[in-house]
């Protein structure tokens, strides 16, 4: 399959980068941003345009989610297989007379950090049958895990992300700010962040809890909430401290 | 030094398997739970008792934050070092005529998962300081990752790991949630959330921010909270988007 990739920023790299490493040739990176496509074309070798988009039996479209309808409208080969990779947007926000389909990588991707892509869980979605099968055999020459999910449960998995990633970050973000106030080193706390992970690999998150909310211990709550003194913090502290607490009906 | 182990708890458990794991022996452990000192006992063939408390040099007191006080008057001898493990409780909860202390395990304990002892920070607190080198050296047995940290800063740490463990866990368990009620496999998103931990190693987590509300892209934001159907998911989805925003003057 002749195979474009069009975008360049974080996903757009690594899809480049996980299809050459097995096997898989690209025929163009097309593209608005020229320093960033001459950038993954130097390190990839495969040719880059902003110009003239190559003919191609597949598109990924890897831009941001508000672009992905205006950038589907340059494709007119009514055979080509049209995917976008947001988790977000759905299948018929592309917009032309070929044959559509999602492909969403479940993974967050900073251009610097190497990954292993075998590990990422793609999620794809096809507006005809036949297209499935087609979509699935390319992308398990990445990684064998592949599920289908339909514009609705994609919308899902990627809140689900949020709270598991973005959100989970935020938290460590919000955690360091509190620990350098008092010159702790931040690493410090890393073997209990990858215990936390750990856990979860054995039991659900929901029996892995532990803490003053599920511990119902009143005197700690009260005391630390009196101690945090960022106003963020505090709501933070206190909607996940309620949210806990309702869980399990404390 | 003759030491007695104080509780029969996930904590006082794993400070007992560690110490006779580096070869420190152990010549009681004391509490109320039966069942639970005969488990722990039987494990690690440390005699235990619920009556009489042996005469030690150190006591380490491992019980829960609101008993740690009733304990500790049970101890009499004043040339005795006595420490509590807890993260929010001052030392001079101690109560009692003898030398006090705190031994802080910056980790998340369950019975059930073995863990590697070595790579816990341990925060150590004395009442007078030609203790402390005894706490330290009697500590690296276990792990070589030894701080100073008073009871204030102490209990900001503990604050730092609510967010960084126990908030992090709960997140987890709500993402668990949403992903169930669409029947997606909550295990497609180990990879995400290990690739999460993995990037602070290298970034600060305030520079590893990804997500709608970083992007600051209102679209999915508005959409996504229209389409989480728990309160309190949705309650957690607005305060953190709004902290997240804040952190980035968004």
């Amino acid at each position: 399959m002749k195979t474009v990739i069009i975008g360049s920023g974080n996903v757009a790299y690594h899809l480049a980068k996980a299809l050459l490493g097995s096997g898989v040739p690209l025929v163009q990176i097309f593209g608005r941003n020229t320093e960033q496509l001459r950038s993954i074309s130097y390190e990839t070798g495969v040719p880059f345009s902003t110009e003239t988009l190559s003919d191609a039996d597949l598109y990924i479209i890897s831009v941001r989610d508000s672009t992905i309808g205006e950038v589907s409208r340059k494709i007119s080969n009514p055979y080509s297989l049209v995917v976008h990779t947001s988790g977000s947007i759905p299948l018929d926000a592309l917009e032309g007379n070929y044959h559509k389909g999602v492909l969403y990588p479940l993974q967050t991707f900073s251009k610097s950090k190497p990954l292993d892509y075998k590990k990422i869980p793609f999620f794809i979605e096809t507006q005809f049958p036949e297209d499935r099968v087609i979509l699935k055999n390319f992308i398990k020459n990445i990684s064998p895990k592949i599920m289908y999910a339909d514009s609705t449960q994609r919308q899902y998995i990627h809140i689900t992300a949020v709270f598991v990633c973005n959100f989970v970050n935020h938290l460590f973000a919000k955690g360091k700010e509190i620990a350098d106030r008092e010159d702790i080193p931040f690493e410090y706390f890393l073997p209990l962040i990858e215990e936390t992970v750990e856990k979860i690999k054995e039991v659900t998150p929901k029996q892995a809890q532990t803490g003053p909310a599920v511990r119902n211990d009143k005197n700690i709550l009260v005391r630390q909430e009196n101690l945090i003194q960022d106003e963020m913090a505090l709501a933070i502290y206190k909607i996940m401290n309620q949210s806990i607490q309702k869980m399990y009906e404390l």
